[in-house]
């Protein structure tokens, strides 16, 4: 029997805060936790061979090294990223992959970068005018993609529908679910509710054979009703950042509650295996790997601040869409339910 | 030396799920917070009369009944309201402030049904197209304010900054700030960022004498950077009712963590009181009354579901904006800065 070929990722390997220190580890804990992947690592050849000269694990000899001369500034404008970032490991990334010598690439760079390089490097899907972003937001029981993020801040009612369709390949491909339910994100519930765009959106999702549930309102994304929700990327960025504030400013609050005498102290101690778990799940980490979506080829961003456990998570997200070839069904789903829109 | 005149709040007795059950002794404790406020309970006067006997408080007296005929069903559409809501409680509180007997009105009832009864029995201010719904969200060291909620879902550049004088008028009058910060959200902070309408209104609010801190993010509405956020009402109602939907599960997913084994469940004893203060800080009730602005009058959503402790504070508001005379304010601000919009 011969062996099957591996799953290659191009992984920026200077693109979070941390840089190696969480890239590399991150690596290494994807490739034991699917051993089905290959990683390209790309940056710094001298930095990389070191920082792996004392890595110990099996997983190792997956793992190659792809050198890029420099580091892209985090706050690079687009136009800096075309003039002067070719060099860069975020750049290189996206080339592995548009020479097809990789096929996902994982960059905890910045969303603009990626998505310049993504689009230059890369292209869209036929039929697609922009990339959209989703990320996973943590819900009861599970997970909701909340798609766009902040990439198409006006959009038509047919890139709305283009999103759920989006949304519901790569939920149904890369994430399991069994015939995904998608909500489409108003001021509502009701048909009449809501602006011209969502209610022409909405109209044509009716007819789609996707599992579409209708307008849903906010507080649905957080609910566990639906697997996706859709909106334009103006009000998605603001959900979803708005949702992170909150989260901290609780965060804060509850640590404060428990530091504020003895016996909260103590009461904190003792419920502090429980609350570590309750935390760790609403850790935006266990759902950090926001795909590109709408590419010609696999790309997730990664949170600049992550840890290790988030950089895993990205990667293994990036490995199933790759293996599930979620662009090219995206591409088959569009095409088939005519949704193509032109630039 | 004469007594001072008294303001007068004509509250919808019957608004709220729970009718006369909140509303009754949440009229009593604005009265007794409040030594200036007289309020008319409009509503079901044999009802009204009976709830009123048992009363011993001093506030008392400062209570009168004012017979509605009928009850608003809360999913009564705009049409409904107009057809066949005229002896309804909420119709006949605003009535009383159209009629100049009471100079500010306070329903739990539907804000599409406020929205039609204000505009058609108050109308709008000079060069105002129409109202705008703000509500106070929890922050680090106090609470913002968010405009719009839903009211405007399409709005021009003209608009927003009106959102924005608006909402810094009554933060200053109502909410005793000096000097109101004001942010416009957006997708990031500089000036390059969002689409053509938010970088107009950008341009337009450096100009004015407001303190204009410029682009803020999500997660600023809850960081306390600033005392008022604006944003179109559709991208405001999907951050107001998702982060409803984050904080409820918040709290469900720390209930179950105190509730998961006897350790925790001990240590959620001890640190209760500590916990109570937090939540209680964070409690929507906490922060309940949302005015409708642009109105020339002043009326003040409640949330269908509140207590009594939120109605008070919804009570207290209206209060405060009819002393400071808000809409007189802001209109004299949008004239004087030529901020007018022609419908």
């Amino acid at each position: 029997m011969s062996k099957p070929e591996k799953t290659v990722l191009a992984l920026d390997a200077h693109g979070g805060d941390q840089g190696l220190a969480v890239s590399v580890p991150g690596a290494l804990a994807a490739l034991e936790s699917d051993q089905g992947l290959e990683i390209h690592l790309v940056g710094n050849e001298g930095e990389l061979t070191s920082a792996l000269e004392k890595v110990g694990s099996a997983a190792r000899e997956r793992l190659r090294i792809h050198p890029a001369a420099t580091v892209l500034a985090v706050d690079a404008s687009p136009a800096d990223v075309l003039r002067r970032g070719r060099d860069s490991s975020l750049w290189k990334s996206f080339e592995r992959v548009a020479a097809g010598q990789a096929s996902a690439c994982v960059s905890s760079g910045s969303t603009s970068a990626m998505m310049v390089s993504g689009v230059k490097l890369l292209g869209t899907l036929t039929g697609i005018q922009r990339p959209a972003l989703m990320a996973y937001a943590p819900s009861l029981g599970g997970h909701t993609g909340l798609l766009d993020l902040g990439a198409n801040l006006r959009v038509s009612a047919r890139q709305l529908v283009q999103f759920a369709v989006m949304g519901s390949v790569t939920a149904a491909e890369a994430d399991g679910r069994d015939n995904p339910r998608v909500g489409l994100l108003n001021v509502g519930h009701e048909d009449s509710k809501g602006h011209d765009v969502v209610r022409e959106a909405h109209a044509i999702l009716q007819d789609l054979p996707l599992n579409y549930v209708g307008f849903i309102e906010g507080h649905d994304i957080f609910g566990g009703t639906v697997d996706i929700a859709v909106c334009d990327g103006f009000s998605g960025n603001l959900v979803l950042k708005s949702s992170e504030g909150l989260a901290r400013m609780f965060l804060q609050e509850l640590r404060s509650a428990f530091n504020s005498n003895p016996a909260s102290r103590l009461g904190g101690m003792m419920a502090a295996p429980s609350l570590r778990r309750m935390l760790a799940r609403l850790d935006p980490a266990a759902h950090n790997g926001a795909p590109l979506l709408g590419l010609n080829g696999v790309a997730v961003k990664s949170h600049g601040g992550t840890d290790v456990a988030g950089l895993t998570r990205a990667i293994l997200e990036a490995g199933r869409e790759a293996r599930r070839q979620v662009p090219r069904r995206i591409e088959a789903s569009i095409h088939e339910y005519q949704l193509e829109t032109s630039a």
